[in-house]
């Protein structure tokens, strides 16, 4: 095969990916499935009737399924089975679900507005949708379709998430720590029940989201040690702190806006004071084909979620925390036998310290 | 890799299907790619500048490009160039923009309401984006985005279908054809010119199509050997024919339908009388890697284009056509040599004659 017809042949992979994605989320969605999980050998009638299709539609759909081997078709009868699908762990198939939900209700319909968001760095996609200005995040606190088809899945990166994440680094007796962007306060909640009890956690954000976050607080329990600080993080952060986290959003910003992150931490730390970053990174080899970050997020981000911002790699982002005066102390990654088949986002930890 | 990991690393494929579609259609429809092939070195800020982007974002929509060794970036300066970009051939390209085009307008946010289109056995997704009930090639005529988006597609296939499809069969000589759901009488007209100059050719469609029809065929000048004749082909076909051509149409019904069609066409002609259709048809493996109808076809006739209908095995049509009193004589398909590494679609020419 030559250099052109590898293109040609990898652009025809590409021309299939939003009609493979939603032939089988439907299948899924319609309950077809269920419906073989539940009863083995079912004919397209069968199934039809079960689902409220009509058996024709069943069929065609299927033939995506039988061609990937997840389910199976008797060619006398043509009775179907599920195949390889039956080996799939409940929470596993629920997990990939959830992610393929929100690419269906947050992405499919938004990403054909991709060129105009790069445009104009905005999110035209909420704009067309739901007449909507700003980001997906903020579009998640008021359409309730965002929140929904983006809520289960933060809570399925949550709960995958915060437990590596607060085993990756110390944070010393007493100290005082900034949730940086802490939204709602469930951030500081979770870094004081997991690093506590002598802590004393402060979130930081607009000023808007303060007495939300204090409502938190007082509804676990924590006000004694848990506070809240407004301000903008691209304008300056606050003093007095021991260790700064920045948890899932230097992504969300472009380089001069993460630099200017950087730099307010280390004008506002002590020497020796910390900065903790948990972002998903880019392989440092960007050909890596086992990592699909570069397959996913560069749409996603700048097509459904900012209009700006994206990935860099560990290396870039220890380079910046280099220049702004950090030493940075580890990166740390999951291990990737703690990584399921159909993760895309991978993160790391980056630990740094302000020089002397 | 366990049964269970490859299924969920399959999702995992088909979870970056829109995204990865959208980033490289982006990269073409903001000009990314026209500014690497005018000057060849440009960095992230330069092309910025060149297509009206911030450079971040453009800097993030190329990683994939890069992965995918489509275009090369110099790691010390940043650098971009065409990779394997540059070895397409313009028309090659320009096909397969042309499909993604489609896929972009026609099909990406058509494609959402998937579920509810197969449920309701119409194309949902028309109804919501244009209020436009039916299908799309009815669309098509009203709506200048459905046209705008499906025109250049159907031109481009009817330059590359249609020598072959009339390279494929014969018409004796004097004979009487019937060009089945002929439409616009473009059909017909090209079967005069490749067939004639003796042949007559009656173009069967819906009785309101019958005026554009003939001002087609007075415009060329064919008024004397080409006519029209309405009807319905679920009801009826008109007897008096030699030939009747059933082109790009019987994928578009359901089983049931093109059944009744194929008796149709058998009560309608006379013994000897000949059947030609022109269909894609799902390979006889389905399994078939090579093949990617599947991976398309189910999602785009069923969500995009009519809610109804889907391909078949060539074996299949066959077996419904003798069923209905024919005899198959002959199944052609394109050389594989003639297909370029883009295409999706694989057509075959069935040719039966109704045995005496």
């Amino acid at each position: 095969m030559s250099n052109a017809e590898r293109v040609l042949a990898r652009m025809r992979e590409y021309m299939v990916g939003p009609t493979r994605f939603m032939n089988l989320f439907a299948c899924f969605e319609l309950g077809i499935v269920e419906a073989l999980r539940k009863e083995s050998g079912l004919t397209a009638a069968e199934l039809g009737a079960t689902v409220g299709a009509k058996p024709d539609a069943v069929e065609q759909l299927l033939y995506l399924l039988v061609k990937e081997g997840f389910v199976a078709q008797d060619e006398a009868t043509g009775r179907y089975t599920l195949a390889a699908l039956a080996d799939v762990a409940d929470a596993d198939l629920q997990r990939a679900l959830t992610f393929m939900g929100m690419v269906r209700t947050g992405m499919l319909r938004q990403l054909y507005y991709l060129p105009e968001s790069v445009r104009t760095g905005s999110v035209v996609g909420l704009k067309e949708l739901y007449g909507f200005e700003g980001t997906m995040f903020e579009a998640a606190a008021t359409v309730a379709e965002v929140r929904g088809a983006w809520g289960p899945l933060a809570r399925n990166e949550t709960a995958s998430v915060y437990p590596w994440f607060f085993g990756s680094f110390d944070v010393p007796a007493g100290a005082r720590v900034l949730d940086v962007q802490g939204g709602n306060g469930l951030g500081a909640i979770m870094t004081y029940q997991s690093k506590g009890p002598d802590l004393r956690v402060t979130t930081f954000d607009r000023p808007f989201l303060e007495a939300e976050c204090l409502r938190n607080f007082e509804e676990q329990g924590l006000s004694e040690h848990c506070s809240f600080a407004g301000g903008d993080i691209l304008e300056s952060l606050p003093t007095g702190y021991d260790v700064m986290l920045l948890k899932h959003f230097v992504d969300m910003y472009d380089k001069d806006d993460v630099r200017t992150i950087f730099g307010n931490a280390h004008r506002a730390l002590e020497p020796g004071g910390r900065i903790v970053v948990l972002a998903p990174v880019y392989p440092e080899d960007v050909a890596d084909p086992g990592d699909y970050q570069a397959d996913f997020f560069p749409a996603y981000i700048l097509g459904c979620v900012m209009g700006r911002g994206g990935l860099q790699k560990a290396s870039t982002y220890r380079r910046w925390l280099e220049e702004s005066g950090f030493e940075v102390t580890g990166v740390t990654a999951k291990d990737p036998a703690d990584i399921p088949a159909d993760a895309i986002i991978n993160r790391v930890v980056i630990s740094a310290v302000k020089r002397g």
